[in-house]
């Protein structure tokens, strides 16, 4: 049931794609994704290269299906921890934040798969000419870093599907199986999904943190830092604080001095959940419950047949 | 084909409603999408009352099936507008930009349908209170005037339709099959589209203008006034100056000086493509040729046609 190429190409059964969170997607999360079907991903951003090759070594004992890591570029140990990924034997490497030209050659020879994150079509298009196998395109509602592009799911997964010629794996927006079909429907071969993988028993986090995410309604994420480098968080004081100062035209030193250093740390791991940076996509204001991986992927299963049943008998009509 | 509750609540054939676009929905557009199946809307927002009563009387001598108005609630002529609605005899009054408890009794009571454009389930949710027929749900990718809310359409449509009990339309980033299969799949009745149409042989404006929304590629477009009063426009010179502002802190009134008055008009009908406001939605990034409003609307039903058959064989598998 929808299987699409992306299937084929990374040997998974349902095509969804864990985002790889920074202090969220650990060895728990990341078995229990592919152990159900999907794609786990570990957070390299939020590990030192020894700690990724413990974690490596305790998704593979959980679970025998593929798994993966993401890698932001601009991560200072990138190089160490894509290698690391290649050597403990990941299945796929997600790059983000950066040009994959840099890794791209290597990962493939070793036999890994390469996905790049991407927010916009032209930088779909580098991406997909560094060699890369597949594109996340990536909109502007997704939490966590964001490109500057500001371009929303809706706009960008056709416009990513018609640029380049490999499969387009669609991010932002998505947790159930109505974002599910849409992101199809779009042209995706797969999705993405984030903030829901965070409300969840499996993700690392601390229980205020996940009431966090459960309690985002309406407007309840912001994106912080447009001009330095945009974030989509939980309305909280600290975004709060960052918003006033640019709207009154804070530089970006004075930004940097608010944001200061481990804010999504300790929103994550210590529970800070005014004063730390919660990661966390618009579509938090329709996840109500913490729930089991399996139940998300199962549930988004069932939805997605249903609502394509549906479409259906609208259609013959 | 594709014949939802929608279809019944208005009339028409398609669930497609032509956004009422300000100097671009006059009774040309108006009557060839109502006349090619869908609901056409005038755009009472830049006409005097008298104009609008000349408008309606040419729509109905191009058309005998339903169209539509649609008013800003802030518009200083709003109720005058209504009232030539009504005793012209216009099917359906789409309200935006207010509350639209004002109006929605007289509306109905004279038999005449009210939609209400909402950026937020807050607003949705006010709205069906308020008694209206349906609800326009708008995501930030949409053009023109925004809500202050910012939520995107993929994240925006599941939210109002768990929060109201009345059909939803989805706006925003929608252009082609791939659009109005995922507004259906994210649980909206129908769509409304802005762009795609005001991109058409028959809407009015300088085909400077049109050439304009035809060029915006990537991140062509802009979300201006964030903190005044958000408008989606071209990325030109005068968008350019208002985002550096922004920028800069510039207040309220040093942005509305910059801003000026009748941009949207100067864009539209002189072609000051530069020195006015394009408004246009994201989507125009997929928009590459003119076309007739009766191959826009048979288009997006073929192309949607083939999406479902194409996910439904993804989907067996």
């Amino acid at each position: 049931m929808f299987r699409t190429e992306l299937c084929d190409l990374l040997g998974i059964e349902y095509p969804i794609i864990q985002g790889g969170m920074v202090w969220v997607s650990y060895n728990e999360l990341c078995a229990a994704v592919s152990e159900s079907g999907g794609m786990g991903l570990l957070a390299g951003g939020s590990m030192t290269p020894d700690e990724l090759k413990k974690e490596i070594r305790l998704v593979k004992a959980k679970t025998q299906k593929p798994f993966g890591l993401n890698v932001p570029i601009i991560h200072p140990l990138s190089n160490d921890l894509i290698n690391v990924g290649i050597v403990e034997g990941v299945s796929v490497i997600s790059t983000s934040a950066g040009n994959p030209r840099r890794y791209t050659e290597k990962i493939r020879e070793s036999g890994v798969k390469v996905i790049h994150v991407s927010p916009s079509p032209e930088l779909a298009i580098k991406a997909a000419e560094a060699g890369v196998d597949a594109i996340v395109a990536e909109g502007t509602e997704a939490g966590g870093h964001n490109g500057f592009a500001e371009i929303t799911t809706m706009a960008l997964v056709p416009q990513v599907v018609n640029a380049v010629n490999i499969p387009v794996i669609a991010a932002g927006g998505i947790a159930n199986g109505n974002g599910f079909v849409a992101a199809l429907s779009l042209g995706a071969q797969g999705v993405q999904i984030g903030t829901r993988f965070a409300a969840t028993h499996e993700a690392r986090g601390h229980p205020a943190f996940k009431n966090a995410i459960l309690n985002v309604r309406n407007t309840g994420t912001v994106l912080t830092g447009r001009a330095i480098g945009p974030v989509r968080c939980v309305r909280n004081n600290l975004a709060k604080m960052i918003l006033e100062a640019e709207a009154k035209g804070a530089t970006a030193q004075e930004l940097f001095k608010i944001i200061g250093m481990g804010r999504s740390r300790n929103a994550a791991q210590n529970g800070e959940v005014e004063e730390g940076t919660i990661y966390c996509g618009q579509v938090a204001a329709i996840i109500c419950e913490l729930k089991s991986v399996s139940e998300v992927i199962a549930g988004i299963m069932e939805e997605a047949a249903a609502i394509l049943g549906r479409l259906g008998k609208i259609c013959e009509l």
